[in-house]
């Protein structure tokens, strides 16, 4: 089988450096066009010297017509609003893609109308867009068209709550998502808010009133609870380059409240047990972001808090990883009918 | 007045560094006798070089009864256990003690005894022990013989809890404190699992059931809401030094759900309008530990989410300072009767 | 005495917080005005909201002359190029005035010109300005109308060198000055270099021909050795908020390259005994940036290699503190006649 | 081909991390055997949970002779004193092996006495030990029996050294090596110096006086040279993780003191045009660790400073990577006749 040729539109964000980064290493993907806007004319590792001979292609600022000529797959990291400009026209000129906005992530218009208070250009591609989770929707991807790659806080607490709700193990209602991202979740860029000194040894909660993630996280939920639910968002900031993790607080499913341990635990075992990037930890072992950073795995543990009756449910990614890039690529491969591994067993975390 | 000799035992861990680093610039108090069974011999300042100059006194381990001839005060930074047994000594040696640890904070043996699994060998302390947050325990510090200062957790949380507790704005049932602490609330120590590489650019929960803290906190808050309660808590490590952060989530109080925003705020202005070390935070202003990080501070914030009708409260310390040391220092200027805010106004915050 | 009415201008910056927070724990020194042209309108305390409750003046966007109506002294915070334009006015006003730029550091105008390539305003003032290090120029800054604060680089590098330079103890030619600061050296600004994750987990030499500061310390240390002469410096930046460190390489002054370390350090011990700011490290003890962060206090060390027969001297201060905003206060305080550590001995160092 | 069988002994320290991060994505590897005294029994993933599914072998504490069997190559990761008693058993066991210790690294006996103040039991192996840099022992690594693996500090140091020595472009005499280290470079382990709350925020020299690493740069700078050399050599401690930059002062060999830029950047260009994992650094960019983090390159820039005549050197490794076990891994390719980049270019650095 000849190469996957990709292009990436956006190239010179964090997502786009981490697509780099995966598809430098992925045995069947070439990259051939690298996008950007503020950099067009300088090579991608003039931009990023660390990728100083993995990749030294020079940055473009061609239209997506032209990108589309040189790819077979193009992905865009671009922001809401652009990408649903830009998507079309890439469809149009007949390449796969797999989008990192909000742009294509939700089944109905309104939804994402509330969440992102944008006219949407193409509301058709919505039901187009299959959610790029390969954990929940592996099938659909399969030769899909358009990807929509899920957020990084909807990715971690999707898949730690869904085996609990597509179990009917947890009320759908009062479900509270309490999250922590690195920085680089904010993206590349020049703002004073995020400058080092601002952020260095200081963490905080931000957005805490409707998150734009929230409705994400809503939306997938409520298909897996098989009924539509709320949830309580809150999202932080922690002085570290990348990484994430969600605590989930949860009810059992129980009128009486009573819960068992080993039945949370087994729906995970269940639900998870073929799944090559979802690791469970049980015992005392809980997920750290440390042992994510890099890769494209997620790290589950479930737990019950006798005194309150609570059921805890924790998840780590690398917020580019499988909250974002690496993820992308694992989509890749199932667009395209690769091994879903493939090439990602070569991002590995060390210390 | 003559200045309050104050000695320390257990001076050497950051609790009893950030009390030397308190007193030292404190103008009515003199520290006079430092204890280390570690590193006795050696000056504070040889274990600690920035205190070089500034306090260069000579530890020593001398038994209870030779500190307290040298002190009006003696504040104990000992591991639970060991300030049960070494507290009574000083107290009858006719010296005063705040003790840091979790033996003098419960009002019952019981609960004491259910939180440590220790037998305690002067239970009828408890009842004699001020539990040592001055904006709930005024009163009772003024000429207190014996404070127990609070746990960092139990600060961060029962201070923002109050207010809507006491005027009975939340449910009493079904709050959870999810807590995000630096390193140093683990203590000094030489373990692997704290060691440099092991926690940098790396977070995680941990003792996600039954942390010590719990208990202490649910104490406070039962007294507050007039009614026994249980909360959930959650700790997480987070790879800084200094600073704690707790976003709690509770209930609306009324039966319909329904909940006023400015009745909340409300409660904390009135509640808090003259307290020198509260600071609130209105509008789109979050707590930060960043802000509070070396001071005597708690900063809170209250917000509604419409969307699910739950309350969250957010609130910041320093670990060590509001959280400890400096806690500590504002209970002794209230059982010495001197302004609170006697030498606090000197630990600022910068950058 | 009255209090000294102190104004800021450029009160934003990190050099200005670093003054407010110094100031507003000095007992003889009362800030009156802070301006800030980006944030004019707003409180100090919403710019930086740890100083919420410490400092709460609206900043203004006052000229210099009206500034000036309510000072006795003005602190300047300004870039180079614009302080050379604002001091005269503030002089000619009638109020003393200490500069942190490059503006008024230069003994001679080619020396300025050459280092900074522009014009200067007003030479005139070059001799009139006191090079504001207290330990090298005390008595000239008793009663100084213009104290010219140095840089960071220069101040820990100069303080190093001083005694081995003035009693001849090493050669003049040769000297290497590799030095190490924090982040917020480089001013608080947007700037994606600056951004947190751009410089998070690395290090990395900058301008390393000709950065500015070189100059600053050649006439520095020309003055002391007696004769014109170069040094070799080096620059690199380093992942933290607050701190600098240099390591500094010369060799033996004696034509046969012999050196006493006991020579060596009591030279510093002589030279230093009586500085309430300088700390000596001797035996196995070094210097490091955690001793001095929030602090005026600056710390030095001298070994001989018996290897190669060079002398490396090691200093470390707080960029912000002794570098820049806590020296500035210690000139102010010898300008205003008070005891040189008045209000800093308040400026401790915890963990 | 067969894959090549690794056993690791002392798998579980950061060094022994790095190699199974590194040999688990190696084409043409198979680790087989890990050794751990201190945590034999458990998995390898359960020590390092970022490798679960990637090496969840048992750790064991087999004897080397055992743990030759198992293997073609055996890595060796132990403390100086211990490697020189292993290693010889292995050799004997008919396996080859790559050794991280300092036991033999030297070409001299007194050398490695005097540095390390050791009997050595095996002094005829030093003479048969290649000193593994592939830049510099490309021939004499191919069908290796015992490859030394170089110290980080020397492998960042002599690296940039050598086209300059080589082509006796700086004076021999004189040369200066500062050098910056992370953490990790101070091993795995509960040690109270190296636990966060002491390293973090701060920055420090140690071992200012005979660090170790210098006399095994000065062996190989005076094989460079063509004469002995002594070099003065100084390191630091930066709060990181990964990471180490050496910044280097040399003289121009030329009589006169006159030296050209060009000249030393065609020797390095000449040097190193075809070396895969040598980058250099042109014009104004500069080596920065973050670009070098995780990989197995070095990156490498020259400048002269016109003031003073000096050449500055700036050179960045990974201390785990280049500086111990990618090193290791490039080296086993050469001895097991693999092209030295199989399994390396899968190590990238991303943000």
């Amino acid at each position: 089988m000849s190469k996957i040729k990709v292009g990436i539109i956006g190239a010179t964000g964090y997502v786009g450096a981490e697509l780099v980064r995966g598809l430098a290493v992925h045995p069947q993907a070439l990259i051939t066009v690298l996008t950007s806007r503020s950099f067009a004319g300088k090579k991608f590792s003039d931009v990023y010297p660390a990728f100083d001979g993995i990749c030294d292609l020079t940055l473009t600022d061609a239209a997506p017509a032209q990108v589309a000529e040189q790819c077979d797959l193009v992905i865009t990291a671009l922001p809401h609003g652009v990408s649903s400009v830009t998507v079309p026209m890439l469809l149009n000129a007949g390449v796969r893609v797999i989008d990192h906005s909000g742009d294509f992530r939700y089944r109905t218009l309104s939804s994402y109308t509330e969440s992102y208070k944008l006219e949407h250009p193409c509301p058709e591609l919505l039901s187009e867009a299959v959610y790029g989770i390969p954990e929940l929707y592996r099938k659909q991807l399969i030769g899909a068209k358009l990807t929509a790659n899920p957020g990084c806080y909807p990715t971690c607490s999707i898949l730690a709550l869904a085996p609990f709700l597509r179990h009917s193990l947890i009320k759908a209602d009062g479900i509270i998502i309490d999250a922590l991202s690195a920085v680089s979740g904010a993206g590349r860029k020049a703002d004073l808010p995020f400058s080092f000194c601002e952020l260095d040894e200081s963490f905080k909660p931000y957005s805490v009133i409707n998150h734009r993630h929230t409705t994400e996280i809503e939306q997938e939920c409520s298909i897996l609870a098989g009924k539509d639910i709320k949830v309580t968002f809150t999202p932080h900031l922690i002085p570290v380059k990348r990484g994430m993790l969600a605590t989930i607080y949860a009810e059992p499913a129980a009128s009486d409240g009573s819960c068992s341990l080993s039945a949370l635990r087994e729906a995970l075992e269940s639900d998870y047990a073929n799944e090559p990037f979802v690791r469970l930890k049980n015992g005392s072992a809980l997920p750290s972001t440390g042992a994510v950073v890099g890769t494209n795995y997620i790290d589950i543990s479930v737990d019950h808090d006798p005194r309150t009756g609570r059921i805890k449910i924790m998840s780590a990614v690398d917020n580019l990883g499988k909250g974002a890039a690496l993820q992308a690529i694992q989509a890749m491969n199932s667009m395209f009918g690769l091994p879903e591994t493939t090439g990602l067993q070569n991002m590995t975390s060390g210390l």
